[in-house]
């Protein structure tokens, strides 16, 4: 367990650090565009967001300190006898903090929350190129029963 | 092509049929419950999906019998410079209406709709005991490049 920790929704004033975090990353480096300023895009999808009750992004701070994000989006779905799911997406942890257990405690915090929310499900995709996310995903008790298809368009 | 096929956003008329296909399905019999009246549970997840902007429950028709479904999820995200995704889920045909190129139109109507919405991905997760949709899907020109994670609350 990591000292100080504090989970918490984000912030606008939040976006640069997560925008750098997201940006620091094998696969994030060569999609991601971290600047000053930031590309408007960002806070478009920042203010997108942070409008819909049913996403959130959520982010683990020590101090003044953003030191991991994740986002996660409630959904109504028919199946399941009209049961709610809530997806995990853009997980990131500061390089500074790995293997201290930073990703475990943001997962466990994103567990609960998805509780609070009454989901039935808790969901991910994760690329195929990270084996290490894979094994912990699994390590957290997800079981990898699905695929995971994209379509760019 | 099938005659007189017609897609539009779904009704709460059109839910008693929707729920009947989701129901007859090797797996969906496991877990939907189909009865008269129907459990309010479908009723209730039905008008948060309306009342959700970000949320599309599309039927294929033919007249007034609804023969294939599928939701869409619209979602902003931070990644890949603040892009929107769609997301499919809940994808059923009627199964009289198999091998007659209905997913296919269905899928294409969906994708039509992402690309209004902006979305620069579409993406679904398909179980890994349906081998068929896995190639259907890859057909469309979907790609397996992700891990499926799924964990029970």
């Amino acid at each position: 367990m990591i000292n100080e920790l504090d989970f918490r929704i984000a912030e606008e004033t939040d976006l640069d650090q997560i925008v750098q975090m997201l940006a620091d990353d094998v696969l994030g480096s060569q999609r991601e565009r971290y600047e000053q300023p930031l590309p408007v895009s960002y806070i478009e999808a920042f203010q997108a967001i942070s409008a819909d009750p049913n996403n959130e992004l959520v982010v683990a701070c020590i101090g003044d300190d953003v030191v991991g994000v994740l986002q996660i989006t409630f959904t109504p779905y028919l199946t399941y006898q009209g049961g709610w799911r809530a997806t995990i997406e853009g997980v990131r942890t500061a390089s500074s903090m790995r293997g201290k257990g930073l990703g475990t405690e943001l997962f466990k915090w994103a567990i609960e929350r998805a509780k609070e929310r009454g989901c039935h499900l808790l969901q991910l995709t994760t690329d195929k190129k990270r084996p290490d996310a894979l094994r912990f995903y699994e390590k957290l008790g997800f079981e990898a029963t699905h695929e995971g298809m994209k379509m760019k368009l």
